[in-house]
Order: structure tokens, then sequence, then C-alpha cells
């Protein structure tokens, strides 16, 4: 039976391979006798399987040496405090406003730091990423901020700045949970990237962080040990105990990612060709469209989240309900924004986005 | 087949039946077409699966309508810094050493608070509880601390301290991580209880904390916004994305322990009476023999966590090996201790208590 299409912004859609194997490992992991969720964090068993997940995300998105990968608890909102505590010195902290989620890291960033603004779409109702060069950056930032990919506004930063070229002596730090793993990083443009995992990796609860060895050590006194980053680089992300079978998760579909291809591309650069794809098929199939509109600028379209809206809003919920008959799930936007919403992450085939046009279509014939 | 006895001191052994039913729902939960991964925090599906697993905790722990259930993240080492960033408004925290645990606790908390030793039984190598009567209380504390179960050191508190009684005026702040759900919980006279999941409750990457109303907006203006009990509690657990397969597990152990009975006693009850079984089984045989020793005062004993030694340590890696043969797994100490531990957990039945004596038994008649 084919399962539904699960357009969830997060926690959202998994690969059903890796589902597959969760499900036959449960009882009786490689012949360990235990689930994963059994295993000591400090035994054989789950080092086998922690190393491998590292060693496999390090690989898919080519991290440099001189950067860590720290596997940490709390989601985004936690890092939109550690952040600043660990990296900030108490001194400015530079913040592009791009949505509702660099919104919240600005405000979070306030208690521990000198932020401020730097840039902002607020008059464009979040639907369009300030161009870098309009970017108001301080000469003594600890760093500058930015959500690169913004998962309730839908707007996408589709090239990291520059920061040297632009004046600023400060490390990037990227907020790049509901896009990762769906395009290449440039890191020698950032300092520290970190990514909620409910999205393109795994199961929430689990935080990716990725930070360079130089912004280690320097946490505030009051940053709690269990967030301070070199601790937890320190101890190999086992100061506190990890979540253990989310990291096995995450694993399992760092596994599948390295097996997917598309022509000559694989892994990551395979993903981007075919977010490149999904989204481009309904973009431009909303471009055509008298009975829906999105109103996200075509240069700061997202590939990952596309919010969008029946011209008629008087027929969401029946859209809605016709969507769930046919097996297209969790469209409903987010209530600060209204209309749908649909998450195109790496665990959703194309074959998903092509049954949600034809279904769109087909609603616009029928009410339109 | 009989699946082995895994006494991991955590993350631990889950009931069978548990895995089972979380291996068969992994691909469709309830007919919703999901895993309990995919689904979005906010959906229908997920909030039944919450308020259940919520309504059926307070229930088996009887914990009272003016105490909130909060879900999450960090586990116990980020609770050392949560605690007393929420509770001691910068003023003096009382800290009651009885262990590792403790000794963290009291650490971390100076980060925050003026942090002083109430007691500690570090003279006695941790191996007894300081009788509460004992005990050094500030007039003015904001909280006392107290570990009531060691997982390192194998103390437990059988009793809770009555602190008024004491001459504190200070609500009591319990970290129940390694001994939750094993027996009841007197909440008159507690204010705070935090657990990690990872032992007793399901997957590492969930905290489970219960507050008392009056203790909720206090919290200092560093305390992280995901991290303040008062913002938690309002957003009923979703102010940051909780860890919602890691509740999902909860949910099914809790509803395991609601079928539990040991005669006319169900849920929690039964599960003291087997830690009661259980722990007696193994510290009988212990106190019979000359060839094993545990160090630990008979009226601290933890029913949990049983640390124990072969007289003759060379003979350590032949036990070790010997026991996993037997399909008896994860018997070996904390570093910081040595020698062997056996953690009784809920999930572990008496008939794998009763195939480690049985081991044990025999591999001193081999070694003796």
């Amino acid at each position: 039976m084919q399962r539904p299409y699960n357009f969830s912004a997060g926690p959202a859609a998994l690969p059903e391979e890796v589902l597959r194997q969760a499900a036959a490992e449960m009882l009786d992991w490689h012949g360990s006798g235990m689930s994963v969720m059994e295993m000591s964090h400090r035994g054989r068993e789950f080092a086998s399987i922690y190393e491998q997940a590292e060693a496999d995300l390090r690989g898919l998105l080519a991290v440099p040496a001189n950067f860590r990968i720290l596997f940490m608890q709390g989601g985004g909102l936690a890092e939109n405090a550690i952040v600043p505590m660990n990296l900030s010195r108490g001194g400015v902290v530079d913040v592009v406003v791009t949505g509702a989620w660099s919104q919240k890291s600005y405000k979070e960033a306030q208690r521990y730091a000198q932020a401020r603004v730097a840039a902002s779409n607020a008059d464009d109702r979040h639907t369009r990423i300030p161009p870098p060069e309009t970017w108001s950056l301080s000469p003594d930032a600890s760093y500058v901020h930015v959500c690169t990919n913004e998962t309730i506004h839908g707007v996408e930063l589709h090239t990291l700045p520059d920061l040297a070229a632009l004046g600023s002596k400060a490390p990037l730090v990227i907020d790049c949970s509901s896009h990762i793993l769906s395009r290449a990083i440039d890191w020698s443009r950032v300092g520290l990237a970190f990514a909620g995992a409910q999205k393109n990796i795994g199961p929430a609860g689990l935080t990716l962080v990725f930070v360079r060895d130089d912004l280690l050590g320097h946490a505030l006194p009051i940053c709690p040990s269990a967030f301070d980053y070199k601790t937890v680089a320190d101890n190999g992300s086992m100061y506190n105990t990890p979540p253990t079978y989310s990291i096995y998760i995450a694993g399992l579909v760092f596994q599948w990612l390295k097996a997917q291809r598309e022509g000559a591309a694989a892994g990551v650069a395979a993903m981007e060709q075919r977010a490149i794809a999904k989204a481009g098929l309904l973009y431009g199939y909303l471009d055509g469209s008298e009975f829906y509109v999105t109103h996200v600028d075509p240069g700061s379209r997202s590939r990952m989240n596309i919010p969008f809206f029946l011209r008629d809003e008087s027929l969401n919920d029946a859209f809605l309900a016709g969507a769930k008959e046919r097996g297209l799930l969790q469209l409903k936007g987010h209530k600060s924004v209204g209309g749908m919403r649909a998450s195109l992450y790496n665990a959703m085939p194309l074959a998903g986005v092509q049954a949600l046009v034809a279904y769109m279509r087909e609603f616009a014939a029928r009410h339109g």
C-alpha cells in the first residue's frame, strides 16, 4: 500500500526505508540482543552507531576538519540562547531578521548580548531576504546571525554572504534547521551552523551544531555546562547522555542520503537537484494559476517550505479535507501566516509533489 | 527466543511489549498513515498521545493538581543548571551530597546561586545517606537539593524528609532520575522533582519535571526561555518542539506500568513490591557470599542500582565474559567505582535477577 504523502513542516516525513529498518531492528540491533534505546551510550555498540553517523554526516556535508560536530538537545529555540552564551562574550551581536525564527533569535540574544538588527524584511512581511549588501554590520560584532531558511515564512538565502567583503570581521552563524542536507554549505563563510533534527534529519529532540575550533572555549560563566560547546566537544557529545535513539535514526537517514543518486550527482548534490525539481514544479504551477497565489519574492523562495493561499479562503477547509482523502497530509499553513504550506524536505519524493499539483489542479477546476 | 537480560544503568532495558508495539506501529500509527516520528507536535494525533501520556503518568504517581508536569530536554545534567536558574533567585541553595550526581548538582548550582553543602557522605565514600536529622540547613535557602537515588554509588533515600520539621522553610527538590516509578512519591514533602527518562521511563533525551505551581515564574533573566519552567508550563511543553517520539515511548511504558499487578497491588505499588523482591534476592545472596561483596550500608541500599565486587578482582573480565555468554548484559561497574553494577529497573523481571544470582553462584563455585 502507498503511504500518504506528509507535507508537515516538522517533525516531518522520514524515508520509508529508514522506518522499515528501524522497525526491523527494534528488538535486536545487529545481534546485540538490545534495542538501540536500551544501549548504554558508553558501550561498544552505541559507540559504533555514533561514530558512523558522525563520519557519514561529515562526508555528506564536506565538513572541514577544523569544525566539530556536536549532537545536542533543545532544538533551535534552545540554540537561540546557547549560541550567544557561547559566542557573544557579552558583546555586540548582529542579527538579520528574515522571519519568525530569526526574530526569536534576536529577542533571545538580548538576554546575553547587545543584540541589534542588522537588517529586517518586516516591512516586506518577511517575503524577501534583505540583500547582504544592504546589511548594516557592526565593526565589532561577536557574530552575525542569519536564519538561512525560514520555515514559517518560506524565504531562503540561496548564497551565503562573504562577511569579510561586507566589512565585518565577525563569524557567520547560520540557523539552517529547515534546509540542512538539501544543499551544500560553503564552510569558508561559516563560523557556526545549527539545525534542529526534526525537519530534514530525524526525530525531534536532537540538535546538530557545527562549530569552528577557534570559537570553542569562550562561554559566559552562566552557560550551563551541558550547553558549553567546549565541554560538549571535549566529551564527544557524551557529557550528558545524548539522545541515543534519535542519533541512530539520524544515522539511518545519513546512510539513505549517501545511497541517493540523480544522474552523476550523489548524496546532498542529488538532494539539491531533487529539491530544485520539486520546488520548481510547485512554484511553476502556482505562478500559472489564478486560483492559488504565493507571496514570496521569486529570488527568496524556499525550496523546502512553500506557503501558498487559495484566493478564495472560504474554500480552505474543503481543500484540506479533500487533500487528506487523497493521502496528502499536514498541508495547513502556520497559524501566523495562514493559508497552506507544503514542506518538501528530502524524504518527499517528486511523486508526492506531482500528486499535490494534480490535486490542486483538480480542486481549482472544480471550484474555480 | 528469550531476549538477554540487560542490567545497564541507563539508557536501560525497556519492556519487550513496549518495543514490540513500537515496532508494529513504526510506519503507521493507528491508521494515521504516519510514524509518530513524522507527526507535527501540534497535530491532533500527537496531541492525543501527549495528553494520554501525561494523564497516565499523573495517575501512576498520584501527582496532585497543583503540580505541573513538564516534558523537557537535556537530562539531569541540564536540570542541574535549569533548577537553580528557575528557583534560586540568586540566593542560598542547600545541597545534600550523597554521591556523584548530587556532587555535580552542587557544582553546577554554584554558577547561579550561593550553593552550600548541607551534608555529605564523602567521608563514607558515598556508601551511606547522611540521616536528615544531621543535615545543616540554612534558614533562608531558596531550596534544598537531594538526589534520592545515586545511580553510580547505589545509595537510596527511602523516606523523604519533612524539611519543615527539620527547621527549613525551603521547598525540597529531588533528582529521582534512577528510581522514579519504582515507588510512590510523597508530594506533600516535595516542591520539584526531576528525572531523566533513560533509566526507568524511556529513551534518552526526555526529561520529566514535576513542579509545584507556586515555584513557577521566578526564573533569573539569564534563563533561556526554552528552559523557563513557566514558559514551558504555559505552553504545555510545546514552547520548543518536544522530543515527540520519546514521549510516545514513555507513554507506552506508562500503559505497560498501569497493567502490571502483584497480588492486590497495581502500577507503581506493584513495581515497588517487585523492586523489593528483586533487590532482596541479590542483596541476600551477596550478604551470604564470601566470594562477592557490596559496600553500601544496609539502610541506604538502592533497590535500583547495586554495585558489587568480586573479592578477587583479577577475575572481573572472566566474570563479565561468562555473564555475556549467558545473556546477562552490561554488568560492568561505573569507572569511578569499579567492580560490577546490576541495575534492576522496572523492565527487569525477577527471572533476570534469578538468572544473575544463579550465574554468580556457579561462577563462585568454579573459581572460589
